[in-house]
């Protein structure tokens, strides 16, 4: 079994607050997290595949095709948006980096088992001294 | 002359569009970066003073100094902040990094002439690929 | 499960040497790490926390919460100190970065624990190319 | 049981493609990796080490040691080589940096094993968006 | 004036070596830069472009524009590419990092001319721990 | 005219403290950097050289030979070494940043003259935040 890394990058707006709450509730728990008008990132993401590389190619997967998956079903939806109200699959989501990680890996484990290999690990960078690893 | 920088970052929401211009304009110029929604960035910000070096300290400024008025004066406003909104000295200024990397040499250049050195540069990263530099 | 890490960074001064063994015998095992004067290195910090996201705050733990309890049991006791001289836990130990890493592990996972998470990993840099790992 | 790195780096070139095909199906399967004058790049090595610290140097195993067991091995083989054409233990083996990264396992295990230690990974980026990770 | 700056990547192959010279002779030159097979390397370069900020986008100029440009006057004839053999710009040229950064301005020179700015500096690193900057 | 950079590394313990002054000033005016048993720092190094390339080598000079001049001249002298008081060109001198970058633009200039090329820039970090350059 070995492991293989692809990087992929999207910047987007987010704010941690629950609707249900008042602005003084949610700056109490979130901080300026909560910033009413928003605030934002460039997000790093890690995804981490692992399988048995193919006899001729010497691949565990094409990266190029780890990275198009990527693209397509991730960061194309999260890329220059609004992580609140704009993307699909976070829609009633808090979204903390624990969940987008978790998020993450729904789009891509199923898909990716279609190319002889599987989903290990989502890396979900937030900033450079704050991030995320899920495995399922 | 010798030329002491101080690297500090902030986390902020903006988008690139002219209010007086429909959507569909601010898309064509300004791409995804139109976002209605807005998104956002890691920011990181190099800010560079020179001066001779103070015989007894060997300091052209004692950093703790740099970046407490960068902190003040500069990321206090823009941290997790929505610079199109939140933003006393961004108000009416296209948010773009060339207009931001203005914008904050302003708030310190006097500041800093106060403390026998000068401002030298302001170097802002919007993202790892895309960063811009000021010298006044 | 999901993993969640904070990165923090201290400055300090050590030496490789045991008082017991002569100059020549802590150079010959040691070799520049023994210097007499000490040396020093910015070691950063990578503490990474397990458990399940809160479902009011998508939070594994408030990283806010995890930086400071970070800053007050480890970085505030090593940052601009003498890893030999002036640390509390690190009396009578060899300052390897192996044993820093296993010592700063036990100033954090007590705590920890009371804020419904656990303490996964250390993971201690004493440079770009050297670093140590420790899961307890 | 603790964990130590030692990261080492080589420049090399290599191509994808296998000498029983033509070009245009190795160029239609490797796409650009299969340019037929060759491409390359600058690897970076993280070579993992696990065991007891030593109770008398607070060593798994010494870093000097084991960076020079990387570079003789590994990177005196691998540096400004051509990894199909000048490198033994890559004979006959696609240079995939999966393939490469299991290879440099092979000539690792075993010297390290005579140390009082054991080796636990290779971590091989080929660029910094994509890496590859071997447990044995 | 602003200076603004795009981050771009390449990855190829190349020697240092002069045909009319013998190996022995190149190889007391240029070292292991030098050998037969090749070597190569991930090559980040840096296009800096001077001007002012348009008024109504806040732009010196479109970064979109300015990837663009370099991504077809130069990353696309560089990547995974022999710079010895493969790119017309680059005939009858030792690829040194000097050579390639002042033959990478050649491309660019004019063509950002009709943008209302102007090329500034191209850096390019080779590793890590190798750049090279020109001015024109 | 042609830049070229290379980057060196070493790692060394200081203490910001004037010995005629008491203990207390000293923590007054320098913080915990005049903590009295020592901090310490990993230091980076861009030395930066100046000149034409070579027609026959592409090089402004042989990067090669730069790297040992810096090393013999600079990281030798200062790598696990106290600043304070093992380094023959820091007696008497304050060991601030801005202090031993001119120090070791001493050490490199003149001998740099004496390869076909001159001696540009000195650039030091003494943390990823810190960082000072001087021009002579």
């Amino acid at each position: 079994m070995i492991y293989i890394t692809r990087k992929e990058h999207f910047n987007a707006a987010h704010k941690l607050a629950r609707p249900e709450w008042s602005d003084e509730k949610n700056i109490e728990v979130f901080g300026k997290c909560a910033n009413v008008n928003w605030h934002g990132h460039n997000f790093n993401l890690h995804v981490t595949v692992k399988g048995q590389p193919n006899e001729l190619t010497g691949f565990v997967i094409d990266l190029k095709l780890l990275s198009s998956l990527i693209k397509d079903l991730v960061v194309e939806k999260l890329d220059h948006k609004n992580l609140n109200l704009d993307v699909d699959f976070m829609k009633g989501v808090m979204p903390s980096t624990e969940n987008l990680a978790i998020k993450i890996w729904e789009q891509l484990v199923d898909v990716i088992k279609q190319h002889n290999c599987e989903l290990h690990s989502i890396k979900l960078f937030e900033t450079e001294n704050n991030y995320v690893e899920y495995y399922g």
